[in-house]
């Protein structure tokens, strides 16, 4: 039996040889080229989801063995939720929300940090031609940015608040100043504020951000503190909008009465479709390389997890293949 | 100058001689014919928005002075939220969201539960000749369960649950069985659920509705407890919406994971526009007499409001003048 290379959570988190997993009926066998490391990954090796195995659900790979003859060898990347392809949330095209689906690395299903998964072929999108594949990994994340967009109508005259400067805020904020909104990012760390100068659009922090008074038409909560729920909350316009991106340890205390009387939108968000992140990532409009922090071999996969951890970084991806 | 008797709350609740008030510059002056007790006006006596003078915003009156001469004479209900006039929310018909409004009896503004009230004269709406008082005097509260009508499309096919069956639960119920939705009434107290079997509608109790395990399009939350909030959230489909009506004393504690990860739309609810509601009472699409427990003098108002506060009880009224 064929054997790789993978990151494997079980107790703790270590680089193993492992057996290739094997594809079900529908499924095909993807060779990973380059995955990327998630907070996700970072909380599942904390005990999140009670998940054990290999983590990781950013990747771009390259087909072995698939059900559907058009798919081999092209280069692809892969939506993470496998629905049972039945109920109704499948039927209209949500088997993100299926209740019995698998998740790659994250549910029932072994991840990407990995040199082969396995997916059902449906799953599966070709990456443009020229889109290399340090772009091509962070299709998922953005998808998950724009799921907002999905949720919510953003006017190009609506003030919107993005709080967290971690990656999933910079790359929502890469996404929503395509709307023309007026955008402020709300940070703590100076590096990334000043990364986020780079791309564009107004940045404040925490502390001068929780000292002023004006409110926000939509306020993304992205920092993973309950405390950025509490100023989202404060800080939105009477009938305006709290997007929920961040998943908190615990529970969070709260006094609902201002949801009630200024009528206030919550709105949880989560993952998002592919080919509209594909097409921002191919047409430019959105560059997430600045948010490369490193990339590792595989070999050094256990130290590239640990790096993923240090405050001053964003991404961190591994290659298994060569361009 | 001239006198009324009046619902004082200063310390304690108490029916006094009070002088009828002054309408300021755009104001109108209106007898009030007939007055509904409502869940807000117990719990302002019990310290809820730190409120003190005459409660009450449930009215329908008749009116005696008016800047506006087409007005005199007219039986009128009123919008209780009185804005500024310029502001955003104002300019938009959202004077209820205004940031510097004054709210009959709950903020800034003496209110309903007395002989005379003042409102700005464009607050006020003519009642059509046909409805009798004992109806008109629901239109506040029809209005705000009108308002998740405005707020969340419910499309005939979706599984509507209403938690609580006190009055506000019961008006909702009268308006969202007009969508034709599945619609189930989870209640806590048999006298009321069988009052909602003559309404027609499906009704089960809270503990068969938390032993089961299927789920909601959308999910109201009226009962005004932490609990029913927690079941709302555990018992509504992914990407469904959860409708906050209820504002609890103090914090909720709660884990907001499920919102993020099933993607739940979680919408504060509260007052609504007074046309819809008196077309639908006016056309007797919607009868709320049902509701009412008792109809009391004014000289009996403190009796009255003790009545209010009895759990068997639903719509105590008082009648100020005869029809």
């Amino acid at each position: 039996m064929p054997r790789m290379k993978a990151l494997v959570f079980d107790e703790k988190l270590s680089l193993q040889d492992v057996p290739i997993p094997n594809p079900l009926p529908g499924e095909a066998l993807v060779r990973v080229r380059m995955a990327g490391i998630c907070k996700t990954d970072v909380e599942i090796v904390r005990g999140y989801m009670n998940f054990h195995g290999v983590p990781g659900h950013e990747f771009v790979g390259t087909v072995e063995r698939t059900p559907d003859p058009q798919q081999l060898g092209l280069r692809v990347v892969g939506e993470i939720n496998a629905g049972c392809g039945q109920c109704s949330y499948c039927r209209k095209g949500l088997q993100r929300h299926c209740p019995n689906r698998s998740v790659l690395g994250i549910l029932g299903r072994e991840g990407a940090l990995a040199e082969y998964l396995t997916l059902p072929a449906t799953n599966l999108s070709p990456v443009p031609d020229g889109l290399p594949d340090e772009k091509a990994v962070f299709t998922e994340p953005l998808a998950a940015a724009l799921e907002i967009l999905e949720q919510v109508k953003i006017e190009p005259e609506h003030r919107v608040a993005v709080i967290g400067d971690g990656k999933l805020g910079l790359l929502i904020c890469m996404v929503l100043r395509l709307t023309g909104c007026d955008l402020l990012l709300v940070g703590k760390h100076p590096e990334k504020m000043e990364l986020f100068s780079t791309i564009g659009g107004s940045i404040i922090s925490l502390d001068e951000f929780r000292g002023r008074d004006d409110r926000f038409d939509v306020v993304v909560e992205a920092s993973g503190h309950p405390s950025g729920w509490e100023l989202a909350v404060s800080r939105v316009k009477p009938r305006g909008t709290v997007v929920l991106k961040s998943t908190y340890h615990g529970s969070l205390n709260f006094n609902t009465a201002p949801l009630v009387i200024d009528e206030i939108t919550v709105l949880g968000s989560r993952c998002g479709q592919f080919g509209s992140a594909l097409r921002l990532l191919e047409s430019d409009l959105v560059d997430p390389t600045v948010l490369i922090s490193g990339i590792f071999p595989m070999d050094r996969a256990e130290e590239a997890f640990r790096e993923s951890q240090q405050p001053g970084n964003f991404k961190i991806l591994l290659r298994m293949m060569d361009s």
